[in-house]
């Protein structure tokens, strides 16, 4: 059994900040209400746990843009297919809190299994289209686990913006067309992704990589960059996803599952630099999976490839 | 052009009332905010229009319950079929908002189509299980067509209370179930079905039955009313509903989709009395489907089985 003292202390900040955490939605309910009552607007930044510097810049992007922020931390099931992590997820929910104390964030949602899925729970929520390409196509029925947890989020806490990274792209866009749909009264809000010193952009997942992976996975975001610098350029979408697809191989990454140009919007295909586009990726390094992407900067001049 | 002092003349009760039509949710939203700034409570009432004095009853529950009430009216596309009667479906707007207003609803919210779904919508609110036997088995994609539009016209009216008859007891269940699992803050209220003298449970689509076929139409009601009391005097489900269906056919019924005895809150089909119960039956007479459903009263003495 865990005493009060000890968590108290554990979840203290270095500016021997703390913060309340709560485990039901007639909790979050309480608190949000109070907060309301008392003028302030309200931040939600969603999470599942094992906090990184990616994590806290949606923090921060929530504390500067709403009174209160509550970050919820829920490793949801319903996004996990059959054969991937749930069991093995790095879970510290003690250092997270830390982490969250010393921001200053004001609350922590960390629901039970049973408070977010009651028995005969049964409702989902999926975006058709945009939810079944890419990620979706390669992980079934993860989109429709993310859309559902995150309207149950957003219907419990009832924030006035709610945080996304651009590190997970298709999440951000499947989450604002989910919104937008519904007419879910909340402003979703875009955290650009936050990198290692070597580009590695950060990821809980990270923690699965050797030490060989660690230092092969920067050849990702080279690698996307120099794909969108190339199809700013001029160059040919298909041919030049191609051509990175056999970078990142020649690199030490054992599968690609995709590697592609999509309308930043829409994620259809695209052949060349017009409307606004994305490059996303998801490739295996050993076990671990990672993804990135970033904005094909149009108007750039035509890029060099590199050797 | 219909000119505004007509629609205003058309749309006046007979004690002079009359009541504002709003067509975005936008507007709607303006207004029951400063019903809510006002210190109002707000009642919602879906529905498809056209009408009766079964929608009246939920109008009268929701301003017993409501300080204000908002009546929306949307024929919506998505729950039907491709083969129903999305075209044909009663349509009387300006008779519609008569009737609203001499029971002294506060406003009508009519929305376009465009409104309701806007080009690139397509995020679907599911209810598996709950939502794809009877009704869904027989109509399929018609309780996602329903969860949908009524998880949207929660979130732009934000209503305290929201009223859906039992006549469509299946639908009530399936909303039911939705706002429970999204954590949808709002309380569902169930009004009972209102009959003809004759028990003919009123439905929009009674207006499709010739007379011969609304002479006829009685025997539903009769049927699953003779298949409750059976079943509550101790007679095996199976069986009793087997029976019923041949009533049915007797009373000139063309086709019986179902005619089943449920649990009343799961709708998982049960063999005797015991948990709550219900039976619910649809059911072809000319081109017109009925549906009706009644409980089944635990405890009550053994019927009769009508001669």
């Amino acid at each position: 059994m865990i005493s009060g003292a000890w968590y108290k202390a554990t979840v203290a900040g270095p500016d021997d900040r703390s913060i309340d955490t709560v485990r039901t939605v007639a909790e979050v309910r309480a608190r949000v209400g109070a907060w309301r009552a008392a003028g302030d607007t309200v931040g939600l930044v969603p999470t599942m746990g094992a906090l990184h510097e990616g994590h806290l810049s949606l923090v921060r992007l929530s504390l500067a843009r709403a009174g209160r922020t509550c970050v919820s931390l829920f490793v949801n099931p319903t996004q996990f297919g059959p054969d991937e992590d749930l069991r093995a997820y790095p879970r510290d929910e003690a250092a997270d809190a830390a982490r969250l104390a010393a921001l200053g964030a004001d609350l922590l949602f960390a629901p039970g299994t049973g408070e977010m899925y009651p028995p005969g729970d049964v409702t989902e929520v999926s975006v058709p289209g945009l939810g079944d390409c890419l990620e979706g196509e390669h992980r079934p029925g993860f989109f429709t686990g993310v859309a559902t947890v995150v309207a149950k989020l957003l219907m419990q806490v009832r924030p006035d913006i709610a945080v996304f990274g651009e590190k997970d792209y298709q999440q951000l866009l499947v989450i604002k067309r989910m919104v937008k749909d519904l007419d879910i009264p909340v402003r979703i809000e875009a955290a650009p992704t936050v990198r290692e010193a070597d580009g590695l952009a950060m990821a809980s997942r990270n923690a699965y990589l050797s030490a060989a992976e660690r230092a092969a996975a920067p050849a990702l975001f080279r690698t996307i960059s120099a794909v969108a610098g190339q199809v700013a350029g001029g160059a040919d979408a298909g041919e030049t996803a191609a051509w990175g697809e056999g970078l990142l191989l020649k690199a030490g990454f054992a599968r690609v599952d995709y590697l592609t140009v999509r309308d930043a919007e829409t994620l259809e295909p695209v052949d060349r630099a017009g409307r606004p586009a994305r490059v996303l990726a998801a490739a295996w390094l050993g076990e671990a999976r990672l993804i990135d992407n970033v904005a094909v900067q149009a108007g750039a001049r035509k890029g060099h490839r590199p050797a």
